[in-house]
């Protein structure tokens, strides 16, 4: 007598991890313009960046391979929350009146919390492979310092976080998780390089910035053999690892809506939780096997896409690192302190505007206010609270279909957990914004 | 041509959703010792329950079906993150040296982030078919609260908390979580119950407890015909909810190793977690198809199992509710302000202890420092942090076997992720205890 169900609810998806990261751009027929030295303007070579990023991600860099096989190291730790779920939300469907059958992708369940893991875990293992003995990044409200901490105990390399002070003070959280899993996280600008000193020198008093923060942990890096640096979005190596998200889901859905997705919605800050989802799909686009529209949903307070300019940039504010074709604000751009601090980048990864020229993604530009009606909106129908930052692709996916009886198939990027920004919950439950 | 796996990564493991909860005392010989009126001593009858349960709660309390059919209401929800995975902890292994397979039951992945919302989900469900419009309950750090606010929200019931006024002070972010899915939350003792005003009227600066804060919700409830009580752990119909857990692993443990298990760890506060963890492989031992040891973590702090009295106490410290034959330190027993709040509670629920004196389960009291010393192992090989709570069964567990070839097959209850507690993390990591 068997007391269980024989089979997995058919509202929790799941599928197998994949087995290679997918390229899109090796199947476009336009190449992502490449990045440029700062100082001769020519496109960048491998030696230029030999100093600062393992030999492996250097190459993914630049390969122009569709398929990219992930290392069987990789994928055991993968599996450690992988596959994550695909979530039919029929409770967020009829709280919205709508006759979408909505699909969401949560990658709340990986150790941190966050799709961030996914590129930690590549990184760190690419840097072994190299005999890093320790990395260094930045972060800003911590989802990528927490990743990379936990990526850095799995293969035994040291991780060094400089955190932006404001967020370093204000929510110690995501500090306290970098703690756990091993790594060292220092308030930027710190007296511990000589970028902080000479920050700290003329404004004693500041908060730090992102720029900053890289600044200090590009200074620690480049000065030990041993150590290298690592960034959590932006670049090409970077929005490779996230493309399991994407792949796992259009085989997942596929199980359950053989005509595939119709919109695709993800927030995009620097990019690559965004085309992690929305690559897969549009390589189902490109081989015509379906047809679908993604939606690239960005804060009104950084908006990259919608408002700024498509050219080369920087992509720190101290204009050290390469230049990047992309859609920015420019280096010098200030976002105002919204909740969703992953958000408030002032460019976005070269290889999602290279999609969004080519007609293949549309951005949308959502308020805070929005977007947090929106994430109290899904977290009581569907349980989950969303990261501030996810809460933009809902409410970009709700403004699309509520109160429209229209049946098509609408794919949300979830890319995170709420747990740890619950007072932005409790400050907009007050009234504050 | 196929860029996945065809199957889900063997280390993690599912399963269908239990269709019944399994009711371990109906099929053993000896019943549990029914609980007694507090005025009379006699047993009480349903009647006596009814102005505080709903009928189909206090039916459950009383049921001898060894299986309970779960509604499918329950069940859809259910499906919203159950099956919960079974993960084998290969890293954990490692990082004991053990010839062990340990396997990790993780109840983390639920909406709040802990097994609280099993039951929530039931007791909601029931409550609104008698009509109920709003459940009273009170928290300590904040797992039940957030998890009766989230089910609430599933049922369109009003959800109303008191909190314990030095976590509600300490530890707003779980507070915010019940807000976020529309509950409310007073810290207790409050001025709107006279339980309250008559506590504060004596001891106006009073940081509460948790018999306060019951006193308060049992008042509310029981004047308003269209309001009930509910409570997250040591009950029976609490204790029957909770066996999802358990069902689905021991179905996922037998895909994987024929024998089953060898020894079961749950961390054991009001008993809930353990018992529904470990009554299944119970029911398996009972059967003759396995014969697993179950060990009972308890807190070296609040050790009723291993140091408490087996006799009828009450359940609160104003002595309101029946009384229970149960493992206690005694109602007015006040437990050391250990992290794990979850676990500070006087006595043990009466299922649990009476397979206690059965001999089928063994409590092993385990100290603070162990328990986190074990937990920030497990964060840094698994990458899970655990809750402070579920600390106490991991080490449990790796004392159990650490250094040691034997091959046995270990199962551990990993009750809750430890994101909302990550300050005492951090004070541990500081050496303050």
């Amino acid at each position: 007598m068997s007391q269980h169900a024989e089979t997995a609810h058919p509202d929790l998806l799941t599928v197998g991890i994949p087995t290679h990261w997918y390229n899109l751009a090796a199947e476009l027929d336009a190449p992502i313009p490449p990045h440029l030295h700062p100082g001769t303007r020519e496109p960048v070579t491998p030696a230029d960046l030999a100093p600062l990023f393992a030999s492996g991600l250097i190459a993914q860099e630049v390969s122009t391979e569709a398929y990219i096989p992930i290392p069987e190291p990789v994928r055991e730790i993968y599996a450690m929350w992988r596959p994550a779920p695909l979530i039919r939300a029929r409770r967020f469907e009829q709280a919205l009146n709508t006759g979408a059958r909505i699909y969401v992708k949560y990658e709340g369940v990986s150790p941190v919390g966050s799709h961030k893991t996914n590129s930690a875990v590549a990184q760190a293992y690419y840097n072994s492979l190299d005999g890093v003995r320790k990395l260094t990044t930045e972060t800003g409200a911590g989802q990528w310092g927490s990743a990379l901490s936990f990526a850095g105990a799995q293969f035994g390399i040291d991780v060094e976080v400089w955190q932006v002070r404001a967020s370093y003070d204000s929510k110690p959280y995501r500090g306290y998780l970098m703690r756990t899993y091993g790594g060292t996280v220092h308030p930027s600008p710190s007296t511990l390089t000589e970028a902080g000193r000479a920050i700290l020198a003329k404004t004693p008093n500041t908060t730090g910035s992102l720029g900053m923060a890289v600044s200090e942990a590009v200074e620690v890096a480049a000065a030990d053999p041993d150590t290298r640096y690592a960034l959590g979005s932006v670049l090409n190596h970077v929005v490779l690892h996230q493309t399991v998200i994407g792949q796992e889901a259009v085989e997942q859905l596929a199980a359950v809506e053989p005509g595939g997705a119709d919109v695709v919605f993800g927030c995009a800050g620097g990019g690559s939780n965004l085309a992690g989802l929305a690559f897969p799909f549009l390589r189902e686009k490109i081989h015509g096997r379906s047809n679908p529209r993604v939606v690239a949903a960005e804060p009104s307070a950084c908006p990259s896409i919608t408002q700024g300019e498509y050219r080369y940039d920087h992509g720190d504010v101290a204009g050290l690192t390469p230049l990047l074709k992309m859609h920015t604000l420019g280096m010098d751009f200030v976002p105002d302190p919204i909740h969703a601090g992953g958000l408030r980048y002032h460019g976005m990864a070269p290889a999602l505007s290279h999609t969004v020229e080519l007609g293949l993604v549309q951005g949308v530009a959502i308020g805070q206010h929005e977007a947090f009606t929106a994430g109290i909106q899904f977290a009581r129908s569907q349980g989950i609270v969303p990261a501030p930052e996810a809460t933009h692709a809902i409410a970009a996916a709700a403004a699309h279909v509520a109160d429209d009886p229209t049946e098509q198939v609408v794919v949300i990027g979830l890319s995170g957990h709420g747990q740890l920004d619950l007072p932005a919950y409790a400050e907009f439950l007050d009234g504050n914004f």
